[in-house]
């Protein structure tokens, strides 16, 4: 068989790298769980006519259907495309088994049919969390839900490496006042707009307004001097009041709701994270189901990778006719954030396995005594592999140098373990002997 | 929206449930890389001529398409139906990058499109392990992939409550000897048809050598005999010597090379793991990819899942016209095993948050002073929640007892602590208290 190519759009990791994001995913997963929120997992896949609600992914999911379906096997399924669609689903289907504000986390692959590019990935890793409650939730969670990513991004540069983040907030109460004081009727198709400011500039969002909202030159500007409004500190208030004094009629209860909110989860997200955070009046986020907060995150000195993460607070995840449940919660995309920085190599690990020790054998009729040192490392937690074949030193350490493994034991259970970096070699027990925390698990290493 | 149903064959989980499966995969995950296997994940999907390419198998393939593909988008994708295929292909494609012999872990979703019954899944979540040489690959292989999914059974055993298992081996060695000798020309077909013994019966498999195969009476009876041999220790060999002395013609080397490496894996295994490992030789795997010695693995006392884990020798996982790479490995069915442990409710988790401990909110105006509680706990590893309002105590007991919380905080960082399973309520200092080890994450709980 020649050698496969790869599929373009669907990334895979050598094992270096792979030990890389297992790394990530469990500093992640650990760190939502610190915060009381309990994993789950849900099916692949889900009936069509669900994935469907949201007309304007429709176009980006995969089907999936039996080869040799019979002809009345009518089920029809799709790769799900994200993981709020099933958690919306899977809070209706198991509601009376959950109990509310319900938090949980789902790390998954998802799946989107999308014309592949820089950035773009048709199948990619993601870590969301989410709070929901049943008819309630009370709004300290939204800051909450920031505070706790903010952590896991906080662990993922001091512990793994990678770049610090910024976030971006918003409220959708603030634009929502806003534009009801401008008169803009529909304020959602203006907020989706406006969100595209970065990418095609002030004059693009004006002419959008114009052509596709019907908006007057009169409500165009105040819109876009909002969205420019940005501050690390709760000083974009001031800013935006001057806007209103300079309007009138612009002065309204949801207006000053927004403000109030955005600026108590300034505050208080910036008081533990100072430099993390920053109000930043153009975030939109393109969904419709947002009501209140809105995050998105940026990897600094990498702001070329677009968002990778966001999220928000909704008043309606699901509902069932009788009961309602709104939520808030953030995706963390782990592909998005990871295979760019692998593939270029900004990031790898120390070393290409898990093991910390190779244990040479010298012979192969005493192999055993070999398998006994792993063993007995291995019972104090120290990854090691036993030399697949008998040979010469030289070409053992040889053999561990090729995997990037930093130790090699000689001997038996009383033997001798050499650092192969320093080339220093000592006497060791194997019932004792401790490799530097440091080294017991892959290290990740970044370029940055 | 109405309150969707499940998919028939599309498992989902309850977070108490999924707890389970998370510490099952973890446990999995950090045994083996305690002997030096790595982690890869592939991609999903494979081109549909590869997944093609085992025959087989075919038909419970899930094609996989963009819903609004382009009429010249030929791309044939299908879901993976294990990690085999893919891992081979993974090999192929990376050889280059890779040390032989290759250790790896791989823990994913797989998808088939079976009809779905009791015990078999459409979609489910394997753990494989395989180790994979260059050209060639060390016998003492087949032993070392043996012992370290023992060592992992025996832990899922003893750590997380779960039955023992018993592993059932043989070798194709054996049996193509024995065939062999017996004038049997497509030995594969005979395997094939004496792996149903279990299912069948002796008489089923009686007809089928005789109507599909072609075997004589003669032939069929020691077929028979040799399917009948067990022993968990090397009493085996004495059994097959006397049928070989009973039938002249039979005796030749591959029989006896097969009767010694045989031997020696008992001898070795059940020396480790005494009681955990039998000679069956009845044991034959379907697949023909099978060259060396072949597992099954059973749940004892659940014997009516079937194997819940199967591996074995291959001299050719994957072959690039100039070099072969050879292997051994083993394939865990941790959705096999859980699933219905998990539905009958044998096993469960003692919690269905990661919460120990429940913060507690004497008035909203207060909740910074319980979240410093929090943040003192979480700092030493202490998974916890603050209360979504503040509320009467009585009712922050119950909105813990209703998750299984075992301890509630009340007061600030120098506060008191109940146990609410004992009622005992004792001062505590957020920065110094630790809960009894056994309780900082959930347990799993078996009504084994």
């Amino acid at each position: 068989m020649a050698r496969p190519q790869p599929l373009s759009g669907f990334p895979e990791y050598l094992p270096a790298q792979s030990a890389v994001e297992q790394q990530f995913i469990t500093l992640l997963r650990e760190s939502f769980e610190l915060h009381g929120f309990g994993r789950i997992e849900t099916r692949a896949v889900e009936p069509l006519e669900q994935l469907n609600r949201k007309g304007e992914i429709t176009k980006e999911v995969y089907t999936v259907k039996r080869l040799h379906a019979a002809a009345d096997d009518v089920a029809e399924l799709g790769l799900h495309f994200d993981l709020t669609v099933p958690f919306a689903r899977y809070v209706l289907e198991n509601a009376g088994h959950l109990v509310f504000p319900f938090r949980r986390h789902q790390i998954q692959k998802v799946w989107r049919g999308e014309r592949p590019q820089e950035g773009r990935y048709r199948e990619f890793c993601q870590a969301d969390i989410d709070i929901v409650g049943q008819d309630t939730l009370a709004g300290h969670h939204d800051i909450e839900v920031v505070l706790v990513a903010l952590e896991a991004f906080e662990k993922m540069h001091t512990q793994l490496n990678l770049p610090p983040v910024l976030m971006r907030v918003n409220t959708r109460k603030l634009a929502q006042g806003f534009y009801d004081g401008l008169g803009v009727t529909d304020a959602l198709s203006v907020i989706q707009r406006v969100d595209k400011i970065h990418k095609i500039g002030r004059d693009g969002v004006a002419s959008l307004l114009a052509d596709e909202c019907g908006l007057t030159p009169v409500q165009i500007e105040p819109v876009l001097e909002l969205a420019t409004i940005q501050s690390s500190d709760t000083s974009f208030r001031d800013r935006v009041l001057a806007l209103v004094a300079a309007h009138p009629g612009l002065d309204n209860e949801v207006l000053h709701a927004g403000l109030t909110e955005l600026a108590e989860l300034i505050e208080q997200v910036s008081a533990q994270f100072p430099g993390r955070i920053v109000a930043d009046l153009s975030i939109a986020r393109g969904l419709d189901y947002y009501t209140g907060p809105v995050f998105e995150v940026e990897l600094v000195g990498h702001e070329g990778l677009g968002a990778i993460s966001a999220g928000g607070r909704y008043d309606a995840l699901a509902s069932d006719g009788k009961r309602t449940f709104p939520g808030v919660g953030i995706s963390i995309g782990v592909t998005r954030i990871l295979a760019p920085l692998l593939a270029k190599g900004v990031l790898t690990a120390s070393r290409s396995v898990p093991s910390c020790v190779l244990v040479a054998v010298d012979d192969e009729s005493d192999r055993s005594s070999a398998v006994a040192v792993a063993t007995a490392l291995r019972s104090r937690g120290i990854p090691c592999e036993v030399a697949p074949k008998a040979d010469k030193f030289g070409k053992q350490i040889r053999h561990a140098d090729r995997r990037g493994i930093p130790f090699v034991w000689f001997g038996g259970l009383t033997g001798q373990v050499k650092d192969i970096r320093s080339g220093e070699q000592v006497d060791a027990v194997a019932q004792d002997w401790q490799p530097p925390a440091d080294d017991i698990l892959p290290r990740v290493i970044s370029s940055n």
